[in-house]
């Protein structure tokens, strides 16, 4: 392939508008060629489609598409895309189920055509130093506090309270892809208390215990109603102090105090290019553990009701 | 190896005394040479240790164990004996979570042992007849009902309703073990209503919609207070008729009313026949996909708490 790679996104909600758009707007690799969105949002003098079926019978040409719909349509969109040939770059998580995830990542193989499963977090500035700097530790015990208010991050996003949208596992899961990436063993979930409200399917609260196979705990503590401060915060206990991640792992801190300089431009310039990267080489990347770790929470935790939600 | 394979079996409850210690004794594949439990339950004659540990301390040779403890301990007792480099069977369900039977999978990869991820009820007398009469049919619809009396089928078995128990997921598992097995393409959750009593990390009760990526239905439903007639029933509706399991896979009926003889000799004996095939081909047979879509049930399952349980 040379030139550009012509891209086309699919769902225009708060991600993409925020993230996806400017990310391809300033990236030399891609070049958008289209949108497709059922609410008719879109963004200026770019063709627009309703469906991808839609944008399949233009005479649009299209190497790769950015699936950025909620979870429970983005199998059904995907697979429409991998079987016309395109690459797929889905936002996280990449389905509402596992099944789901592994059926895309078996359809993509198949067809030799390249996944990614995103995990935006893994490119936050902080993240690749931290695994740099955790690579000749051991590791005591790992910490993660995701608190935030739904209401001022998700506003109108009724998909996340219905099944499949995982509630605050959504943000949730952007710490489960930072430490999936940076522990060097696979975690098990030993434990989660998960807080539903009265009227949504999906958790507003909860807590999830792991351990990884050499006996390290990993506490995680997840609230959508937080007040005031928000925290989005990992801290990681070695035999050479503690590493503190914080702002969803945009800043490191290592236990001398060194905070060292940003070595990307953003979590989606760089998850663009890691993108690009991909699609040159023929290449896929679909890790889905951190979903897993969600699934295995819902497995093996305790769901319990509390008060229902009201927006 | 030559002769037959040494064989201790770890965790002697239900499970273990009524089939794998029969099986095994029928079987000129293995020999019983150990068992390991906590309660102190044992086989008349056999050496008997507390502890996976102190038969490794022994000086009895093994080759092969059988993990029939419940599910929650199953990771830790089947990587102890992975490291050892014994080769492992492990009873249905895996283990209590995803990530847990990934571990073990890439673990016994890694070390060059078989691990057997058994499922017994693929070893029924009617699901290889049914599985090859179905080969040649377009399927247009399948409904599983599996409803038992849990005091019954599993008196004073606590665990069933504790974290990683599953609750009626632990019978149902056997049902999705089977679809698995028999149907052509991989299926997805698409709803699931799980009803959990109130003192109880477990459903009782529950159902759950799949689909697979044709768009075919699959209908499951669950019950563990099931009075009276007791249902393992399964129906897939097919271009040529309906082809029926009934009795967890034990018996099949073809549209036509005919039905075959039985091809073996018990779910337990061909159990341990294809388990010993494994070891001497020195291969592995790890399907996760019925755990998976137990998995992704709870992920995307509505929970509703009911009446307290009491055995």
């Amino acid at each position: 392939m040379s030139g550009a790679i012509r891209l086309a996104v699919i769902g225009l909600g708060k991600i993409a508008r925020d993230q996806h758009l400017p990310a391809i707007a300033s990236s030399d690799a891609f070049e958008l060629v289209a949108t497709v969105s059922r609410d008719g949002a879109r963004s200026d003098g770019i063709p627009h489609f309703e469906e991808v079926g839609d944008l399949a019978e233009s005479n649009i040409g299209v190497d790769a598409v950015s699936v950025c719909t909620p979870p429970q349509v983005r199998r059904a969109v995907a697979q429409a895309a991998l079987a016309r040939g395109w690459h797929v770059l889905l936002e996280k998580p990449p389905a509402a189920t596992l099944g789901e995830a592994e059926a895309l990542r078996d359809l993509a193989c198949a067809r030799e055509t390249t996944l990614f499963a995103s995990w935006h977090s893994r490119h936050a500035a902080g993240v690749a130093p931290a695994r740099a700097w955790l690579a000749d530790r051991e590791i005591r015990s790992v910490r993660i506090a995701w608190r935030e208010d739904v209401r001022v991050w998700h506003p109108g996003q009724a998909w996340i309270w219905q099944p499949g949208g995982f509630g605050v596992f959504d943000p949730g899961i952007n710490a489960l892809s930072i430490i999936t990436h940076i522990l060097p063993r696979p975690l098990f979930v030993t434990a989660a208390d998960l807080e539903v409200p009265e009227n949504c399917a999906a958790p507003i609260a909860g807590t999830v215990s792991m351990c990884d196979s050499a006996g390290v705990n990993v506490a995680m503590e997840l609230d959508f109603l937080q007040q005031g401060p928000q925290s989005w915060d990992i801290a990681i206990e070695t035999d050479a102090g503690t590493l503190r991640l914080a702002k969803g792992g945009a800043e490191v801190s290592f236990p001398d105090g060194r905070q060292p300089p940003a070595e990307n431009d953003g979590e989606y310039p760089a998850l663009y290019a890691h993108y690009a990267e991909l699609i040159r080489a023929g290449e896929s990347d679909v890790d889905l553990a951190p979903l897993r770790i969600v699934a295995d929470a819902f497995l093996k935790g305790r769901h319990r009701q509390v008060a229902a939600f009201i927006e």
